[in-house]
């Protein structure tokens, strides 16, 4: 007796298919819909939970609209209400990809909301002690990504935790990325091994005596936006501020350009003539460029979208989930985490240090 | 029998003296020399420790250089590297404040070793556990300075160090910055009071409760640009990584800029006519122009310039020294920190929630 075909399956064919919580954007529901044109436009299965009417015809054919009215706001508490809230929309998405009706999750809605119910709905990796969301920094002009976990799953981190993050970065940069071998750094106030907090001189230490990384030591607050390497883990205290002192900073220099420009008509001219030259660098800084971050460590994909995302930014959170079931994320990096024991052992020479 | 005078006053009459070590700038000593000849210009009188051929005849009669070969290097431990040189510049200067041969210090040499100087020279004020260094933090059209605190004199603190600096960032904005009731933010990763490391939600509830402060709440990575408040506090890690984050990332977007301006001749043509205008966001963005950071907590004034400054840089730092010392910051620090018990009674709460 043949088993019967696994649901997304039956929707999409071979189709990669994402869950979707259609609810969570701030630009609305028209953004929504363009956002998920664009991804089944690539071929991309969407199962969309959100509000049927809005989201009919969307997709041609690609996107499935799972009616859905509750959602989970910023403002709530993230346990609570995804323990209290199952017809919540990112509850029902997780609890879609947990069925194996959806391959992985999107979702641009409260990130502590995403994050608590990816994890309840997808559990960890064996031996990931904390999972850990991933960013790439968005920088004008470089060339190979650089990947940032820790960026706020976790406000408090110990070294055998920062040890893991980076195996987890590794293995993402490398599937996802397509590093062939990425460099890790470890975040930190100066080269020297001795330098940063206890808990980052202790990392430090770890990392050394990590198998299957390429180590390539600490790096400054100044490297992020100018990197030698491709990933680079902190706790989600640092990350998450560094990640948004990066894109403030940004910003205000770019609104220091635009109102240099226009102070005069001398300099109207001069910032007319710059503008289509300054385009690269305008994409390059733009956080929908990447979709957003994605949660390492699970058993399963998850894609924590910015939550103002426009369009494009919702189109390539699906991308991102797509590519990341595509390229075998997860049981690339459990292979690589259970790989020669690796994991265990740096995190056991973390926690002695800890001890 | 009539007190002997003090050395400044043998010297320099009623000038604000500062004692330089001269032997730490990056940019040689002819920068050096230009910076003294600018801060004597202002009529601050100096005693740099450095090389007397190298200095002779600089600040027309307001520069004594006090001839000294020997420095203590950015690669040397600090705290050994002061014990066991005492002919250093840095530490020949920071005693020559202790010695009240000078009224206050300042360095762009070694920050360790020039922290560490001045912590055992100058002696922390009663009652405060930890100093911490505080800086400017430059941005483009910011109408009211901004000083973060600490940049990286604790890599580690806990919330009552936290809630420490923020009594001494406020004291320091209110006397040297001319802020009349400085409020103080707390760095954090989101504006909700249990939002954060366990650490910072604690100093969070024990500012809360702080008399003589303006606590305005939260502030996040994003908001250190274009901030609500005057004073930021957190620790020396996440300090000293934020604030090498911004100069990168403001660097990273100019150098993008000038890259644009230079990709085809409409471009040029735009960067030219766009170029005057831009110089105010120069100016802003300059280290050299606040003159570096201070190690705010000791009994006595401690510039910790930047190594790279040049002579504009070295000017302010002494400027920025010069004016402590006349503002009184010292003393009205302490008188903060002691009137009304604030400090102890902000520090019992922030020890009480640590238990």
């Amino acid at each position: 007796m043949a088993a019967p075909p696994a649901p997304a399956a039956e929707g999409f064919g071979d189709r990669v298919t994402v869950a979707f919580d259609a609810l969570g954007a701030e630009a609305g529901i028209d953004a929504v819909a363009e956002g998920l044109s664009m991804a089944a436009a690539d071929g991309i299965g969407v199962r969309a939970f959100g509000p049927a009417a809005a989201l009919a015809g969307v997709g041609s054919g690609l996107v499935e609209v799972i009616d859905t009215a509750e959602v989970i706001g910023n403002d709530e508490e993230p346990v609570r209400a995804v323990r209290s809230r199952p017809e919540a929309s990112i509850v029902r998405a997780a609890a879609d990809v947990a069925a194996g009706a959806s391959d992985a999750l999107a979702s641009p809605g409260s990130t502590g909301a995403t994050m608590t119910a990816a994890l309840f709905a997808l559990k960890r990796i064996r031996s990931v002690q904390r999972p850990a969301l991933a960013v790439q920094i968005p920088a004008p002009g470089r060339e190979r990504p650089l990947l940032m976990l820790d960026v706020g799953a976790n406000a408090d981190a110990r070294p055998s935790h920062l040890v893991q993050f980076a195996y987890l970065g590794s293995a993402f940069a490398a599937t996802v990325l397509g590093v062939a071998r990425p460099r890790v750094g470890l975040l930190s106030v100066g080269a020297e091994a001795k330098k940063g907090s206890t808990t980052v001189v202790e990392a430090h230490e770890a990392l050394l005596g990590a198998d299957g990384l390429e180590f390539a030591g600490n790096v400054e607050g100044r490297d992020l936006l100018d990197p030698e390497v491709e990933v680079v883990v902190t706790d989600g205290f640092t990350g998450n501020v560094v990640l948004k002192t990066i894109e403030g900073t940004a910003k205000a220099v770019g609104d220091a350009v635009r109102r240099a420009a226009r102070s005069g008509p001398v300099a109207a001219a001069g910032g007319l003539l710059l503008r289509p030259a300054l385009g690269g660098l305008r994409s390059d800084m733009d956080p929908d460029a990447t979709g957003g971050a994605i949660l390492l460590g699970l058993r399963g994909v998850a894609v924590v979208g910015h939550g103002s995302a426009g369009p494009l930014g919702i189109a390539n959170q699906i991308r991102l989930a797509a590519s990341s079931v595509r390229e075998r994320a997860v049981e690339r990096t459990e292979e690589l985490i259970e790989s020669a024991g690796a994991g265990r052992s740096a995190i056991r020479a973390a926690k002695g240090s800890e001890s």
